[in-house]
This record gives C-alpha cells, sequence and structure tokens, in this order.
C-alpha cells in the first residue's frame, strides 16, 4: 500500500458533534487517518452539544501538503474558522490542488471566505445559501452535492452519503 | 430485494450519543432503517453530552420480531433500560432467534439481565467486565468482539471496528 491516506479536519469551538465525529469514525473503517487541526495542537474542543475532541495538531505548524484531503465540520466552529489566515490559506491550497474538501452545514463560510467557490455548484444549511450564492457559488437543495473536488451536505441526517462520497472521491484520487 | 433491511435501538435518557449516532447513521449509509426504541414513541431524549435523538416507536407497541437485529447503545442508557421487562423480553428473543446483537460499551448489563451471556464471548467497558462475567461470559479486552449473533465493543473509539463488524454480519444472515 503506497497511498497516502492521511486528511485534516478542521476543528474549534462548538464543531457540530456528529459532523465532525461521524466522518472522522468513518474514514478510519475505510484505513484512513483523520487528523484534526487547531490554532493550537491538543486542545479539547466541546461541540455544540458538548461532545468533546483534541485537536492533533496546530494549523500553523502542520505540513498540510502531505495530506489527501480536506475536511470542515459544521456547526459554530466555522464562523471562528474563517478569520484564520492560515485556515484560508490551506482550504486554497486544497482546492486549487485538486484535492478533495468535505464541508457539510455551516462549513462553506470558510470556502466563501477562501474565495474559492466562483462558479462551484454546492449544498449547506439553508440558513447560509445566500452567503454561498454571493460567493459565486450554484446553491442547491441535495443530501450530497459533488462537483469536481468539493463535497457538500446540508445537516447531520445527510452525513451518510455525504461521508460516502467523500470516501469515494478519495479512493478515486489516490 | 427482498431483505428486511431494519434493525430495532433501544433509547434512553444519557445514551452514549456516538454510540447511538454513529452505528444509526453507518446502517444508513448501507441501506438499513434504524428504529430508535423507547418506553414510549416520539420522546426526545439527550446523550451524555447533549446530542438529541427521538424515539420512533415504543417497544411496547413495535413488532419486534420483524426487525433483523437489535442495537444497544452505552453511556448511561443501559443502567435504565435494564429495569424494563420488555426490553429485556426483546432481547432475549433477538438472542434466542440468532440474530445479530451490537452492544457497546456499558449495554453489557442489559445483555447480563436478560440472562443471554453465559458462555459467551464478550467486550465492553472495562467498568463493567466484572458484571459480564458474572453473569457467565467470557471477558476479552479487544475493539471489537464478535461470538455468533453477538457483537462488542468497548468505547467509542472502537466504532468504527465494532459497527463494521455489526454490519457484515447481518449482510451475512439476511
Amino acid at each position: 500500500m503506497t497511498k497516502n491516506k492521511k486528511v485534516l479536519c478542521f476543528i474549534s469551538a462548538d464543531f457540530e458533534d456528529l459532523e465532525l465525529w461521524y466522518p472522522k469514525l468513518r474514514l478510519e473503517e475505510s484505513g484512513y487517518t483523520v487528523d484534526l487541526a487547531g490554532e493550537k495542537k491538543g486542545v479539547t474542543y466541546k461541540g455544540k452539544y458538548g461532545v468533546p475532541a483534541t485537536s492533533d495538531v496546530s494549523w500553523d505548524d502542520v505540513d498540510y501538503k502531505s495530506y489527501s484531503g480536506l475536511l470542515i465540520p459544521g456547526g459554530w466552529a466555522p464562523d471562528k474558522l474563517r478569520r484564520f489566515d492560515k485556515v484560508l490559506e490551506i482550504t486554497r491550497y486544497m482546492a486549487e490542488h485538486n484535492k478533495p474538501i468535505g464541508q457539510i452545514c455551516h462549513a462553506g463560510w470558510v470556502l466563501a471566505s477562501a474565495e474559492v467557490l466562483n462558479g462551484r455548484k454546492v449544498t449547506s444549511t439553508p440558513g447560509i445559501k445566500d452567503d454561498l450564492r454571493h460567493a459565486g457559488a450554484e446553491w442547491v437543495n441535495q443530501p450530497v452535492v459533488v462537483d469536481g473536488n468539493l463535497v457538500s451536505g446540508r445537516w447531520p441526517k445527510d452525513l451518510p452519503y455525504y461521508t460516502k462520497a467523500f470516501i469515494d472521491l478519495l479512493d478515486e484520487r489516490e
């Protein structure tokens, strides 16, 4: 096996508990490692409901170019994440290098701030559809949308479809 | 497709959030329906950390014989679940009819009270290993144990292995 089965996942406070944990555990089932990247390494954040998760790496130090893809959970974490230049730099790198990016619910805010949505087809929580349209995206209301390297979902009940599509894309690319 | 891809999952307050939701969503990915059975139908319970889930059916009314398997989440819910005669009746029915039963963390308490562990090999949170041994089980410390129709895991980080083994067993039996 020469595959580099590593995925980076952003983390900050008030992530949507299932939107972080379901893809992380599901990718592990498929043999991937998911490293949680926060502002600092080793910090335990609580999800919106209180499920904890600890950052494995700091996004300032991590060799993000060595990862095969990027996951961005929803909840309120994206409102914090989009304020960090490094988060936007990593997001742009993944977009420009055509690496799979999974984003669900409110995660689209990070892509909007990274200016990588122009002309792309995506879904999200309906709450931010106008932000995504204003960033240049075509917004559709579906459980999962795959447009090139971008995989998006709307909310936790889409997780089975969204996560499967993200893994299928990673498997094809590797 | 003539398969009956339906699984029953017990729910009560303070279930372990990921131990209920990860298998539920993962089974949906594989085309199964997971019905949450509580004391009453339509009640929203909060997990240990606060993630909500709503019972689809009452265990008193549900036609449990029509289901292909049974899931029991951990957390503190099993301490409540084991007090209900109907929960134990359903658990015994599944055990006696050799239908797959998935139980993780503290869920083994329900099987201990249902008196279906004698001579069976299982794992669980180490906290209840003596209760399972006293109920007649052989306790081992592994991420997942499959003994006939019984699939068991220890804690949330075992979910990728535990859930995969449970689904593989269901797929074989159907």
